[in-house]
């Protein structure tokens, strides 16, 4: 990934404070989805939590409070829990080394940190720790109007034809790909995603920097350069099968609804899909031709999980609108919840009146016919880069602008 | 169709009654489905609709009667009936020719008969006035274990390979495969099912014993050998466009459900779905490639209208199995009901204490071990082949017996 072009703005680390690093530190000693840790930290500062790791003392919670979150794990579950987490202790970088992950384009994003999605918070005790980013994208602005499409590995040709067109018409139309970043369905998802010069997100089951697989190197410096490659384990971390099925819970709750391409019977694309349907997200099948192996994991879910019939991007769309409106800047379990944008109850589309300062100065930047560039919205706007990138992301998943040869350009239905 | 072998049985012809005759001219005079005359047909008796049609005189009913049953028909409405349907009275035949129209293998079937299939009294005022038949099964035998499996004429390889692989499957688990004789799907379903030495029933929309499509003639001859023809308008008459959509009720009404297996946007085998969806029996479809617009009605009617996808005949057995257990033989509409043979309650299996006299000795004809043939059964029940034939065929529909390569032979669960 080295051929990965540094992000011009959104991926100048912020200087990690006590709880991000802690955060941070946390990723590398227990694996995400840990229900423990996942209760503790609804309960105890992240801080507390490392230094208890640290002190080999378990962290000064009451135990009603504990019993309550983690239900019924015990004190003992509790000790356990330390100790596994301390045997990856002497691997822990220092704080200084922490922070030096967080460089080279890498982030760290925090639940309460501004660029955290907080559809995430649906996910409970198992939401991830902290997120690693690499990429131009922002994850938060991306979600809300975002689609997974999953499948197989072993996919067939018609799966890849099929995955590209759909993926390429959702990018055309303002909706970011979010995939696994695998051989098959998975690259041919993000592949036509940036052939529409889409947003794409992948999420891995390694570090952000660690080339898995190892042919994909040009494809993940491709979207992190239009998009964003995200982890759940730190920097340098290797993939493990269970780290595939653990981190599908978050391409599931990361997007507005999920599309299976193509699947065989145990397909790990099916577990994805699982964790859709407990989310309560849409889910979504391609079918394909009966005698298809490949598709016999897709037919089955339309048949017995009632996962909705798809064929193309229009249909998957119209399956997610209604869920793609709402407040998508809500602060959801944000402990320092910004501004929201509020949508206008007529139309549910956007109003214009409920975006903040920076947003409003970058819209009124932009020309009223044709397109302009980053920095030529920019200087028009008097804001910096950074404001700049954030600001055109935000209102391009709000739907007021959108991409064009030239940059950036109102959408029509936004001026009326 | 001169090629199809004479009935050994079921076929001779039985003596035309009034009634019987009434209905045959009926089948002359008005197009099926004719509302004003399936009103008519439940408050009168059939040859007084004759007499009054022949005479240009609205037949006896109360205004009230009639009102209630033929809605918003008015008298002037019944006036403009009588008027179009004498129209067809030059083209009649005398009752001499009726019933030679029933002999050379062709029979009437009319409601109340013991071959009448009770399921099309569903249908209500549009069930048919009488049923001209052509072959060597029982219709009111094999309708309890029947799928209807139709889709596009201009059916692709992948579509008519599927297509006759379900139904080779259906008719090897002793379902009937009913169709339309069109070229594509509904020869490939027949095809199929007659390969796996199953039933199958062609509804055409021209007479039995007319060879269209003409590049059929001998897969309607194969048919008669081992299933039915069947037609609502009676021997000679011509297809026509507006008839194949007439038709297509009587399919859906005859199955337990209909399975479309390739079908464009525009297709007719739309329609046919529509009617199994009206009648709440339940609708599959066959996916297929997305690329594939012979797939497309298949993809939406499963998104659109919550038909269930199916991809192999277990599948779709799975999804009727609950409805073709209840009593196939109970009178339904018939005038005069026939003894009906009970399930037990506790298991919804037939009951052979519940067969009748002929049915219970063929049963006990069968030998405990392999299998045996038609007149071997026949001699050892000692009845006669006629009888034989009917019986077969009702204990085969009640799942007692099975095909096999030496005839029939017992089921293993029946003798438990």
């Amino acid at each position: 990934m080295s051929g990965a072009p540094r992000s011009p703005g959104l991926a100048s680390p912020r200087p990690l404070g006590e709880v991000r690093l802690a955060r941070a530190a946390l990723t590398y000693l227990a694996e995400p989805g840990d229900p423990v840790l996942g209760a503790l930290l609804a309960v105890c500062d992240p801080a507390e939590v490392l230094a208890a790791i640290k002190a080999d003392t378990p962290p000064e919670v009451s135990q009603i409070g504990l019993a309550g979150q983690i239900g019924r794990a015990s004190r003992a579950a509790l000790g356990r829990a330390l100790a596994r987490w301390r045997v990856r202790l002497p691997k822990l970088p220092a704080d200084a080394g922490i922070a030096d992950a967080s460089r080279d384009g890498i982030r760290l994003v925090c639940p309460g940190d501004a660029e955290w999605p907080s559809v995430l918070d649906q996910l409970g005790p198992a939401r991830p720790y902290a997120l690693w980013l690499r990429g131009n994208a922002d994850l938060r602005f991306a979600c809300p109007r975002s689609v997974s499409v999953v499948g197989s590995r072993a996919a067939t040709s018609y799966g890849v034809h099929v995955t590209g067109e759909i993926a390429a018409d959702l990018g055309e139309r303002g909706w970011a790909v979010v995939s696994g970043g695998a051989y098959g369905i998975d690259a041919a998802a993000h592949r036509g995603a940036l052939a529409a010069e889409g947003v794409t997100i992948a999420v891995l089951a390694c570090g952000v920097d660690y080339p898995y697989p190892a042919g994909h190197a040009d494809l993940f410096a491709a979207i992190c350069a239009q998009g964003l490659v995200v982890s759940e384990w730190p920097p340098g971390s290797r993939p493990a099968r269970t780290r595939f099925l653990t981190r599908n819970r978050v391409i599931a709750a990361l997007a507005c609804g999920t599309v299976i391409v193509e699947a065989g019977e145990r397909s790990g694309a099916l577990n994805t899909a699982r964790h859709a349907a407990d989310l309560g997200k849409p889910l979504m099948a391609v079918p394909g031709p009966v005698t298809s192996a490949q598709s016999a994991g897709c037919h089955r879910i339309i048949r017995e999980w009632s996962a909705t019939c798809v064929t193309r991007a229009a249909e998957i769309i119209e399956m997610l609108s209604p869920l793609s409106t709402p407040d998508p800047l809500a602060p959801g379990g944000s402990p320092q919840p910004s501004r929201a944008v509020m949508l206008s109850p007529d139309d549910d589309a956007p109003c214009r009146d409920d975006l903040d300062a920076d947003c409003a100065r970058v819209l009124d930047a932009l020309p009223a016919r044709g397109g302009a560039g980053t920095s030529t919205i920019a200087v028009e706007a008097g804001v910096d880069l950074d404001t700049v990138l954030r600001c055109l992301g935000q209102l391009a998943s709000l739907g007021f602008i959108e991409r064009c040869d030239r940059g950036w350009r109102l959408r029509r239905h936004s001026r009326s």
